[in-house]
């Protein structure tokens, strides 16, 4: 965890999804944005849910990513309660892949968006990419290092070998 | 509306999906069963949605009916607040028809149990029967009932004509 | 298998179901639910599926939980012979991981109904939950223990941590 | 229907699926193939369809034809009470568009076979011919019919004009 | 290979399918059915597919399995050229598991028809059952053996125990 | 389109999107957000595309959201040009109802985020709904206006009523 | 049909698939490249069919364009007779919307290639654009043609109005 | 990578594609036929792959071969930016198993084709066959190495034994 204030929280439904939303995590440390992250499940906390997504707002933080698989009702629910951008991270489920995650993420009704990534690794970091995105529309250093980081990565593809 | 006091409350998330859910209120009226139907959405009215389920087993509901279109929360999100039966019917939904509402609402984690129908109308009848016959569990009229309904649906399949 | 007459009858199409199913018939040992688990195959034992689920009300069953894979016609053939609530857990299956034995169940014309949980593992723990809280409505102490055992579900995602 | 003793038999769940199977019925009537054809019902009718099938060898049938949507058991209960070739068709059904009707009737364990044929009119046109290719095994007369109904077949296809 | 003049012809489009089409040379076998196994691929070799096809009837066949993965052709092309009963028996592929060959074997148009069954083991041992109930046909003594093989089975399933 | 300097740059790959974006565009009026909507394909006008996206964090806007059908690489190629949060609309499509347009939008390899909406009018509309809560982070009148909207969101899903 | 000798051959399983199929040849007028279109179906008449795949070559035939539904065998089969660029249009199907017609016609296995298009009439026209551009290999004013057609498309879609 | 000034372009989105393009290298090189191989990725380094499709014609390339999945961009960004012909191939993906690279490649709007080989190894080899078969058009001794290779194919095939 970092220790100013967080503007991002990385919630999910049980820590067997923390595999995939650390990279979420270790993306924001990367970029020095502070964060939290914590189990908070739709189903089986629903009341703690609730009052973290209803409180995120006078608490601070910005935006709210969460990671769920199977009928993954912990975005949309988190998205009820508080008008912070949210991002979905659909974990990939055991029978269907996270195709069932992603379906009970993305097709939210009109009125409560949930702004979703892919389904697993690549869905955890990009939705903290897209949140420091969001973070650097009023934080001009923010925004030079997504500079950075992009002609860092752009740099090390072209650099890419075939044996 | 029945007039004594309800046994079994029907919830959909909008007005939109009460031409499907009206089936299995008027399959419950068929049988004389005392229900309620109403509007609560998971996603526009989360708290109504937390206190009729949190005040359902209070209020002498005995199986809660959910029917819920798209990323179809509503199911999930009643049973995580109560331990009454929930069942949940995926309604038609508009590009995906409903493999969406389906996914999202069958595919709970343990331990939070959506007994799932059909998606649409054979789904929102099946949900009233398998609410009767829930209710019939302590009911003997209720289940003889039950076994009039079966007879005579057997009998109308048997008396099926080809042109 | 519990000593008390039996309330509850697992169904399953064949043994190598029994992993998956075996943790329904845990769930309900761990609430003191008295239960049968048996193979009867929809297609390789008709008769005895028939007589199975044709004697269940006289002999005292209240809920039939039926495990099938691929074309999974089980839950669905039985709840076509009893008008006690059924409830079909989807097995994963080989090739289609159970998307095909989802269908099979799920989709039931309207009149014959069959609660449907989640394929595999979490479905079959949840028929069981589900199977105890029909139970409950008309046994305040098993109401209780549904209680007890959401509060420790919710207890124990509440403290999980994450390295 | 045929008036010398029928060697096919077609049946179907409702008769809302005749307007599919009465091409099966066309097809055989086109071949002088003796049939019957009539609505019995898996879910609704369970007993009279294990009739059906079980005494569809000593009636001499020869092959049964099953046509059923949605969760379609028809074919593959047919199957498990007679070892006369089953064939199936899987009728498009309303929210799934007959793909829950094929995963149910094509994906059978093995033991009990299925032949299953495509979703909607060109399923049932194909289990009459297929019927026919199985009867015209041990009778040359219905086989040289086949040739001809191919030859003409061909011919139509290879006169076709584009505008 | 069986001794006798071969009554069932088994196609594959490549070695790597024996493993699976072996189950239904083994339970042709297991029926005492003279058959032939070879490959012939609809795409690498079609000339050789097609004589094969074609000449099928004069050589006596009088079922035809075809086995095929992927764009899974040869089934259908083999019953393009010939009026012998063809089952298709979808091979499990390695990127959509078998539900690309399913589609291909059993879609076909009216007019010329496959009888499918389920992808992978159970289908190439159901389509030998199937074969073997259509010449049990004309045949008493397979017809008898069938009715052994299906008790035989449904003991076996009766018997089943869980530990 | 609104007078002063836009903040959210709306962007389809044709005219035949307009219908479902224009629902985002009138979201956005209704909160008194300037914005632009332009017709700017990636398959037809790359480099417009590539210019747009490349010159929107100079030219003052703060989210682009962009809608497109089938093989949908607009959202996605608008992202490799910008560090601005991107907000991606899957249009239905003719075939394959917006199943082909969701994947290809919403499964992005990391280092490059698409936050994807639903598909279609849903999507359309949270899109905007996404982008007004992103811009309120740093416009304290418009998060009012944000919880507002759900205030009247929630008030009128209450009172709807069923006939 | 053109003049001089057709270096694009079009193909299709039936004249149902004209409708489609036509927006290919017109296309293909558009460029002046000489076609010739007909009817030839894999199952109906597998022998012209045959014939015409292995005699395009001597015929002058450069590419062909095959359109076919459903089990859509017509491409692969052209392709498993000619060792000419075969490109493959899934024609949208009743039951599965194309969906089994693209399966059936991108999953080739290695050794037998067709180069697929999208289903419908995008994938017709572009058929015919992937024609010219494999002509325009060695022919200047094709190519030059195409350049043209590219930046009047471009135009086009940069000139698009919103309402 | 082959002497001669390359005919053939193999691009990739990241070096993890180059187990699976490499059998397209593979297969052109038993050819005889000149390529190169790079990676360019469309989301990471956009404008290299603007530039190498843009230039692709003056350098000589005839064909363009580009793998890609998840959402598979490069193809048709590729063929957005070129006249030549592009043909795609739909890397595996880890959650979807490649039906999201397919989708987002073979489902291109009209008027810039991507002919689309099959999910993984398969495609690979095919895009190389099908670039061959587009060289062969103009040169008559590539075409006679196809030739050649169809009948060792067919060959090996003819001579496969089964165990």
């Amino acid at each position: 965890m970092s220790e100013s204030s967080p503007l991002v929280g990385i919630v999910m439904g049980s820590n067997s999804d923390w595999p995939t939303m650390k990279l979420a995590a270790e993306m924001l440390e990367g970029f020095g944005v502070a964060y939290e992250a914590k189990v908070t499940s739709a189903h089986r906390t629903p009341e703690l849910m609730f009052d973290y997504a209803a409180s995120a707002e006078e608490r601070g933080l910005q935006v709210i990513i969460a990671g769920a698989g199977g009928a993954a009702h912990l975005p949309g629910m988190v998205a009820s309660k508080t008008v912070l951008p949210v991002l979905g991270v659909p974990i990939k489920s055991k029978a269907l892949s996270g195709m069932d995650s992603l379906l009970s993420i993305v097709q939210m009704p009109g009125g409560v968006p949930v702004g979703t990534l892919a389904i697993g690794d690549s869905g955890a970091k990009n939705a903290a990419l897209l949140a420091v995105s969001i973070l650097a529309n009023s934080d001009a250093s923010l925004r030079a290092k997504l500079h950075d980081f992009r002609k860092e990565q752009s740099a090390k593809a072209a650099a890419m070998e075939l044996d």
